[in-house]
């Protein structure tokens, strides 16, 4: 079959590998209808990380089911089904209690809980930007999506996204009423903003230095915020008389940098603390990794992040981070999606053949304008 | 009446200062039978914050209501009550929300929520190391004890560090079966960890260097770890089977320092972020300031605490921090006590009358072995 | 002052009474400038309350502050404000903890925690279908609202049933994704479907007998159902393949009818334990009462309400119920209604002077068709 | 094999029947050691169900893993276990949210959702008090012990009872410093009581008929009181100066009944919402049906209780109920009883032999004294 294959920094391929099968009882293999790339590929992609060359990329998967293992009781061939990025076992201590980004088995890498599909030190699991694909634990981990074409673009985002940005507004602990700043307009801050709307926010900031983005988030009724313009937490604060937002959502991650391209991985964290408020909540989930090689200062190297905890304790803020569980919020949002009120596929810019894929990572990682998210369709689907 | 006064760096002094009255109409006169000292009066006493000369110590206070304002309607003239260090209005967004630790009224220094008496930058009110202590809002604020003389050295644990160490269990998550480690065995450390128990945790481990509180953490039902004898979280580890605990707890604060006395600001959090497992939580009640000139960094000179933020992040670690709001726990911890599951008191090591208090403070901040907790009375009590 | 008195059953009557003032000093003095009728004065206008004749109406009310005694620190005159129904001292342990309907100070009335204004058995307080209104322990108990004239019509529903209603939804635990069945399309019931929708439900039913309340829902979103048309539960079911709906709201209280007028009080009680779902949950703020002379059976009267408890237990469903604490809401929902997320003002369909009260009474009490709500408007106002 | 089995009303034979095998890839085979006879397997007994006879009884298991299926993980032969009562699919909605006892998926009996061992209504699933025992999902519901004799007795509590009681002190809402009464010294009310203290109760009343259940109640630490002495509700009241508990839980069911034995199943809950306080939660554990042919009223016989729900509501009680989801609390209990905080053998009256079976459910039902709770032992264990 035809697959996305990583082949060192910045340079992937389509090229012709074994197709997957059944490896064990509780497995599924997926026809993928679509499979998206994520702005976490881009770190691979950069030669950022530790991927090894020839993997398959993509853990952004949907398609329909083409065969199941003799231990999958209820997912059945034919079903159109949303793959969560994580791979859990659904029985261990953390998956019972929700947190399958943090599956205690799937891993084997040593000290690194949580599994993925095509991602560097997440295990030796191969990704969907593929015509198929292999799925652990079938029953545990697949979400049934409603058969037919209908909402394709939107339930695309339920694999991984979507439920992060949600999983941003959940850890800040975003609720009725609240006043909420988003730092990054990627497709993951803007998922935020429009979670933090669907959990009841009154009003949602979103800065970022990219006017194109920052279009994007007003077309989700976020009020944008320049970084260009001078001091994001300085306007949030005026907008707010001073009193600052409720609750705070990191969607940037350790490569964050000024407007002259000069990266400060404590930049957005130090945002953060100045303008949320007294007691408010602060959502981690741009990515932040414990080595950084290429990282601007010695501590960073290290993934010591030197931000201002001296004001965030005396503010009695408190934060959540980490990877996002999507299958704690999967069905619910795809409801959301069926009901109407969420229509995550905005953001959408690109839909490409499976075999464009080279120059679309090329394009993507470049920030070309408008290249704010984009879809691959395998020939196949 | 005899008061204890700030001096300067190293001096304290029991002098005569004006008996203070009711302002407005909401105050009570307290008449104070015990005043501790507390870890915090130290950092004033070293010179390390910006207190002011002529300052009233003392924020950890209980007595006898003397007299109360028109606008009381609840307390009485008689009543044995707590007082809590934190002064709060009571109708503010949050005091309603139960965070009278960030009162938006109470202080009027510029950026900063939340009052306490006898306390740097919290505010103009004078302290209770004294023989009379005006309290505002007095019906909000005050605690009604049982009448007479009786639990008087549990009860004085409940205006500062009971709540504080229950604070850092609450803030850290800890709940039926929890492991927990709390970092830091002076009088906050081993409430948390009598807090941990109270809360039904399964097995506490405290973390110091001294080996007389490492006695006292046993006292309460914990296991000590040695930091003199290695590294503390590779030994919370060890005896967790690889696993980690479900939660820390942070009872050093910013002066945390190595065997050799040299501090190392971040030390305590990198600890806590390597022995609690994914998705665990952490919850910060040692002090942190965003401006500490004597700090060893220029970073920390700033409040920048460059701990390891990647690794917390890849664990999926959460985090509460900052100062205790003791109404949302005293009540709860007054019934314990009265129901003899609470005895903070076990760890009282010197009860000394009121104008011997420039001693106590000189020996406490030597940690002079055994002085762990010293509770002062003036004449009058 | 003109005010609205009752006068015995299905008799009332705009009549001259002394102006109030400040009797202590946490009071306030608020000129009204629009007080509703509510579902619950009907109860007492039909004379099946025990209120007292004399008895000055209205606890929906909502003015601008004419004067403020001497222990009220932050409220000024001139403030406009909500009052909400509950009066509310503010310091004991039910206030404290947020639930000011049950505050354990306010009402005199033997074996009944809260106290409201001009309602029966809450107290010895006159209502504000007046021109002027004494609020105790004022600085707890107003919320402040932008000054000017915009939004009276949406802000004059803060003060019961929009919180009401947005209880209802807490009680039953109502969240993002969530599908929700309403029974009782009179305004707490209509808010309640509202307030479901703000907290991210995916759909939400609503069950009455009324056509034009009916078509009320429609316009808030929610998804009719006409009970003259058939059992609701089994049309709920039906619409959710069998699967039931995640939440359940009771909005109809004791005096459940047929379509015939018969009354059934375990009526709605039972169809929602037959629409939620295993494991649901349900909020009852519909009103029931522990004695109520004028019920169908034995049992009624004296508050036994005999639904099927036993499915209720085979189900594993929850259950809320009570008056709401409205100060943990109003804030909320006043700043939705800025936004312009909330507009519970599309429910009223009537304002008129305060002098036609005796008119209004009438028909609101007599369901004249279209008479869902009616605001009451002093000449001062 | 041997094993107990349903021979009609008041009778219990032990028979040999065919021994169990692996039916299903994901299935383990369980050579029990102890399985302990329920009160709820006397509702059978007493033939106030619809089980059928020939049916092998028992859910409250434990034992030694003898073989697994193909699909098995992580589960291995030799492993000690505890077996919930439920039988989960572990991958439906309820099951990942927590609610095994809600199982949509393991219980083919209409209108049902849940399954369990030896139970009637509750699937076609052979019971434990036998040699071997079929495990369905066995990964999921199984849970590790530590190998080896020890705590035997404490351990065999884990797999009903015990987290039966933790459930009612979770779904009243039982935390530190709460005051707590519990209807009914049976063993589920006993060990609510004592899951109450390990959540940080100040202080649980236990009501009862029985001196010697109310004796064992003392032992656990609770205050005893005797309904025999006059109404239970009334003395807790007195005993809580007229402030009631804060929490309350039902631990008795529809067969509640006067010192006469004359059947009130209305009675309990009555009591609690008499004893509880305003905004109190109560938790219903003890069981009610929907149909009980011998209930002493018409609408008993449907499930329907007429107990005060006008005062529940006037109260602001919330009200949480069913059969308890053993897997959401079992890990916990288990790791307090290996800490040393939880003793629940200390309520085990008898253990015999398996052969011994139809005498001891005898002597339990006639509630022979001292017989508390019975614990049965294959021969082969």
């Amino acid at each position: 079959m035809k697959a996305v294959i990583y082949k060192g920094p910045y340079r992937v391929a389509v090229e012709d590998v074994p197709e997957p099968g059944i490896e064990q009882p509780g497995d599924a293999l997926v026809r993928i209808t679509t499979s998206n790339i994520c702005g976490s590929d881009l770190h691979m992609y950069e030669g950022r990380t530790s991927v090894e060359e020839g993997k398959v990329l993509g853990h952004e998967n949907m398609g329909i089911v083409e065969e199941v293992g003799s231990g999958v009781n209820w997912i059945r061939r034919g079903d159109r089904v949303s793959v969560p990025f994580n791979i859990a076992c659904g029985t261990c201590r953390n998956c019972v209690a929700g947190w399958t980004s943090f599956c205690l088995r799937t891993n084997p890498t040593e000290g690194v809980d949580g599994a993925a599909y095509g991602y560097a030190q997440m295990g030796p699991y191969q990704g969907g930007q593929a015509e198929y694909l292999r799925v652990p634990f079938a029953d545990f981990n697949l979400l049934v999506l409603p058969p037919g074409p209908d909402f394709e673009r939107d339930f695309t985002m339920l694999s991984d996204i979507f439920p992060t940005g949600y999983h941003g507004a959940e850890l800040a602990g975003v609720g009725p009423g609240d006043t909420v700043a988003v730092f990054g307009a990627g497709p993951v801050g803007l998922l935020a903003a429009h979670s933090s709307y669907l959990r009841g926010a009154s009003r949602v900031f979103v800065a970022d230095l990219e006017p194109d983005r920052l279009a994007l988030a007003e077309r989700f009724g976020a009020t944008p915020v320049s970084i260009g313009r001078g001091d994001a937490a300085a306007q949030i604060m005026e907008a707010t008389s001073g009193a600052g937002v409720d609750r705070g959502i990191e969607a940037v991650g350790y490569q964050a940098h000024d407007s002259d391209g000069v990266e400060h991985p404590e930049m957005v964290l130090d945002e953060l603390v100045s303008c949320v408020r007294t007691t408010g909540g602060i959502g981690v989930v741009g990515v932040y990794v414990p080595q950084d090689p290429q990282a601007p200062t010695d501590g960073a190297k290290d993934g010591r992040i030197g931000f201002d905890f001296g004001t965030l304790f005396q503010k009695g803020q408190h934060m959540g981070t980490g990877q996002c569980p999507v299958k704690r919020y999967n069905e619910t949002l795809r409801d959301l999606i069926i009901a109407g009120k969420a229509t995550p596929s905005l953001l959408v810019s690109h839909e490409v053949p499976l075999d464009q894929a080279a120059e679309a990572y090329e394009k993507f990682d470049k920030r070309v304008e408008g290249y704010t998210k984009v879809l691959l369709h395998p020939a196949s689907a």
